[in-house]
C-alpha cells in the first residue's frame, strides 16, 4: 500500500493528525495495535474525569455538612459508576473510529514496524501483514506506565492506575506510589469514596510539574484533609499479601500495609518500532529526539507523549495537528508550544501555564528583566467563599510588567485556565474584558490589577 | 465642603468610581443611603450566589441519583445557611467601607439631594445636613424592585426578590412572577429546598434577555424538571390569604394558590435627587438620560442602573470607573461598553456576550455581511458528560468570519463567559490558544471550529 501520510497510534496525536491530514487531502493510513483514543480516553484523562464527575456532589456535600448547612448521607455505587464509564468510553471509540471513517482516513488494527526509511510492515489484528509505503510519517505511539524492579503490579493487590481506574470495590486503604497528576486524582476519587490514602513520593513535593508555593499548599490543605502524604520517600519494594498489599520504603525499612497499592511513578515511552531502520534516534530512556519541526528523522515526525516534550492530551493534539500541517507543506515556522496548560482535578484543583518560577527567572535574567508576583486569595472570591471551598491563591508571574505565567489552587482552580492561557499568550498588562460579577474568573481580575512583588 | 468628585451612591458603580477616583488623587466623598454594596451586595448577586453555592451538592447528588450513581439523602438546613449568608454580607459591607476610607476616599451615611449644578445637600444619618460643593459629581444610585398596582408586597406572602432572599422556612409552593434572571435564580434555589415552583412571565419567554433559541431550550429543561412556567401570561392581581398566596391571572380570572408569590418583574430607577435642579434629564419611567460620555449634565454622570442602560453590576463597574477617570480628564473617547458578558445561575445556567440574533441580524445588515452561527451540543463534551447534565449548547455568531456573540446553556455555562468574551472582543476567527484536555472550555473550541450555517 501507498500513502501520503502513515500514521501510527489513534491517541490524540495520532487522531489530530489524521483529521488534519485528511482534510488537507492526504492519502492518511492510521494504524493503531490496541483500542482507538490512546491512554487519554481507554485510561487516563477521560475515565479519571468521568469518575470525579460522577462523584463531585461527593465532596461539596462534605464541605457543607461540616458547615452545618447540609446534612444526611450520601454514597457511591462504585460499580454502577464503573459501568456508566465503560459504556460511555465504548462510545467514545466507536464514535471516533466513525468520524476517522468518514474523514476519509484508512484506519487499520494491528502492530506496526519500520521496515526502512519510508516503509512499515503491519502485522494485521484482523489477520496477515501489509507493508506501507509512505511519503512521510508520523509516529504518534505514546507512552505506557513506568515500572521498576520490585515495583510492579503483580495481579492481585499491587496494581497500575488502569487497574485501579477499573475497581469495583472500593479499598479500605489505598496507598498510593507517586504524587503527580494520576497519583492526586485517583487519590481524589477513592477519598471520596471513603479510602483512606497514603501518598509516597520520592521528590521533595507532590505535584511536582505545578508551582512548588501552590503544591505546598495543595499538599498542606490535603494533609488537612487527613491524607497521609510522605514526600522525600523512596519505596525499596512491593507485594501483595493475602488480604492486601506491603509496601516496604527504602530509608529504613520501615512496611506500610494498604488494601491496595497503585503505582503511578511517572511514564516510559511506548515500544520500539525499528526505529534504527528508519534513523529514527531516542534518548537512553527510550524517548524519541525531535528537532525543532518535531522531526525524528527525514520525513517522519514524532508527536505526542513519545517524544517526552510534554506528556499531556492537548500537547499530543496540538503536536499533531503541528506535524500533519508540516507534512502538508503548510508549517514553515518551528513548532511553538508556548503558552501550554495543565490542570490537576479534584475538589481542590491546581493548574499553571506558561513557565515555572525557576524557568522565569532564567528568562528574566537573559532578558534583563525583573521576575515579580502579583498574589490573589481565592478566599476574597465571593464565588469561592460560597462554595464553602474557601482555600486557594493565584499567582501571576510578571517580567516586564507582562504576564509570563499563571498558576492557581483553589476549588473549580481548572475553570480559570482558558482565560489564563489568554493571558499569558498575549502577554496582558491589565484586564482587557470586562469580567462577569460575580465570577471565580473575577479572582484573574483581582490578580492581574493586585500589588506585584519581586518573590 | 468643598471636593472634587462627589459619588451618590456606594453600590458597585459608586464604589468602583470612589476607588479609581481616590487613585487619580481627586478630593473624593461617597454618600451612601442604605448599605455599602448597593442592591448587588445586600439584595441581589452576592446573596444569591452565596445560597446557590451553599446548596450547590444538591442538584448534582440529584443528577447522580437518578442514574443510580449516588445512593442517599439530602437536606439543606436553610436558616443556617442564612446565618452564614447574613454573617458573610456583613463582613463584605464592613470590609467595603473600611478599603473606601483606606483609599482616602470620605465615605459619609446620609440622603442626597442636588441644590444645583454643582451642589448637594446631605441629610446625614448620624444627624445634621452638610452642604457639597463638588467640581465633578457621579450618580449611582441604582435600582429597586419594580411594582405595580395590585402587585406589591403586602407584608405577609405576596413578598419581592429581598423577602424571599431572606426567607427561613421553605415554602412548599412558590410562585415567581417574571421569569427574569432573579426569577430564575431564585426558583432555582427553593426548588433545590423542595418547593414546587410556578414561574409566571408576561412576555412571550423566559430568560427574555438571553438568546431566544438557548432560553426555549432552558424553559424545556426546567419544564422536565418539574417546574411550571406559563409564558405570554398576565397577573391581575396578587393577594395573601391567611395560609399562602393567591394570583388572579388577567386573561381568564384563573386563580393560582401557593405558599408564597415573589414578585420578579423588572426593577425601576431609584428616587428622584432633584435631578432638575442640576438640568438632569429622565425618561418617562424616571431613568437618567446619558450622552456617549455616561453624562447626565455638564460635570455631572450617572452609572450603573439609574442610567438603565444594563442592570448588570459589572456594567455598573466598568461605568463607574470610566465616569471617574473621565471626571480626572483621562478619558477621551466615548463610553463603550461592547462585550458586555451575562448569565443566569444555576444547575443548568445560560450566558451571553455580545449582541443578540436579532441585533446581529442588523448590524450585518448594516455592514453588508453575511450573518452565520455554528453550533455545538454539550453532550459532546466529556466534562458535560461526566457531570450527568449532558443538556445544553453554545452557539457562535459570525459576522464575516468573525466572532461576533457567543451564547450558550448548560451545567457550568457560566464558566464559559469570560473566554466567550475574549472571543467576541478581539472578533476570534479560530481557535487562538491551545485548549486544556478534557475541559468544558473545549465545547467553546469546538463551536469555534463547528461548521457555520445561515440561520
Amino acid at each position: 500500500m501507498i500513502c501520503d501520510l502513515a500514521i501510527i497510534g489513534a491517541g490524540p496525536a495520532g487522531a489530530q493528525a489524521a483529521f488534519t491530514a485528511a482534510a488537507l487531502g492526504l492519502k492518511t493510513v492510521l494504524v493503531e495495535q490496541a483500542f482507538s483514543g490512546g491512554a487519554c480516553l481507554n485510561s487516563g484523562c477521560i475515565p479519571t474525569k468521568f469518575l470525579l464527575g460522577g462523584s463531585a456532589a461527593v465532596p461539596l456535600f462534605a464541605a457543607q455538612k461540616k458547615t452545618g448547612v447540609l446534612s444526611g448521607e450520601i454514597s457511591v455505587n462504585l460499580s454502577g459508576l464503573q459501568d456508566r464509564k465503560e459504556r460511555y468510553i465504548k462510545g467514545l471509540r466507536s464514535a471516533l473510529e466513525k468520524r476517522l471513517t468518514e474523514a476519509g482516513v484508512l484506519y487499520m488494527r494491528g502492530r506496526a514496524a519500520f521496515t526502512g526509511a519510508h516503509g512499515l510492515e503491519l502485522v494485521l489484528s484482523q489477520g496477515g501483514t501489509e507493508q506501507v509505503e509512505f511519503k512521510k510519517c508520523v509516529i504518534a505511539t505514546g507512552s505506557v506506565p513506568a515500572f521498576f524492579p520490585g515495583l510492579k503490579p503483580d495481579g492481585a493487590h499491587v496494581i497500575s492506575s488502569s487497574g485501579l481506574l477499573n475497581l469495583r470495590e472500593t479499598p479500605a486503604s489505598l496507598i498510593i506510589i507517586g504524587g503527580g497528576v494520576i497519583g492526586l486524582e485517583l487519590g481524589e476519587f477513592f477519598a471520596r469514596l471513603g479510602s483512606r490514602i497514603t501518598v509516597i513520593e520520592a521528590m521533595e513535593r507532590i505535584a511536582l510539574s505545578e508551582d512548588a508555593e501552590l503544591g505546598v499548599a495543595l499538599h498542606r490543605q490535603l494533609t488537612r484533609e487527613g491524607w497521609d502524604i510522605k514526600t522525600g520517600c523512596k519505596v525499596q519494594s512491593t507485594r501483595s499479601l493475602e488480604d492486601g498489599a506491603l509496601v516496604t520504603l527504602a530509608d529504613n525499612g520501615e512496611e506500610l500495609r494498604a488494601s491496595k497499592v497503585m503505582l503511578a511513578m511517572g511514564r516510559a515511552p511506548a515500544r520500539d518500532m525499528g526505529w534504527d531502520k528508519a534513523g529514527i534516534k531516542t534518548t537512553q530512556r527510550g524517548w524519541i529526539i525531535t528537532g525543532p519541526y518535531l522531526e525524528a528523522a527525514s520525513d517522519i515526525y514524532a508527536v505526542g507523549d513519545i517524544n517526552g516534550r510534554v506528556l499531556l492530551a492537548h500537547a499530543a493534539e496540538h503536536q499533531g495537528e503541528y506535524a500533519a500541517r508540516r507534512a502538508a507543506g503548510l508549517e514553515e515556522a518551528p513548532y511553538d508550544d508556548a503558552a501550554m496548560p495543565a490542570c490537576v482535578y479534584g475538589h481542590y484543583e491546581i493548574m499553571h501555564v506558561g513557565p515555572r518560577q525557576e524557568e522565569l527567572l532564567r528568562i528574566g535574567e537573559a532578558e534583563g528583566q525583573q521576575m515579580e508576583f502579583s498574589r490573589v486569595q481565592m478566599a476574597a472570591n465571593p464565588i469561592a467563599q460560597g462554595s464553602g471551598f474557601s482555600q486557594g491563591m493565584i499567582k501571576i508571574g510578571w517580567l516586564g510588567g507582562r504576564v509570563h505565567s499563571v498558576a492557581a489552587w483553589g476549588h473549580g482552580a481548572a475553570h480559570l485556565l482558558s482565560l489564563a492561557t489568554v493571558m499569558v499568550k498575549q502577554r496582558w498588562s491589565a484586564p482587557e474584558i470586562i469580567f462577569a460579577h460575580p465570577t471565580l474568573d473575577e479572582a484573574l481580575k483581582n490578580a492581574l490589577t493586585a500589588e506585584r512583588l519581586r518573590v
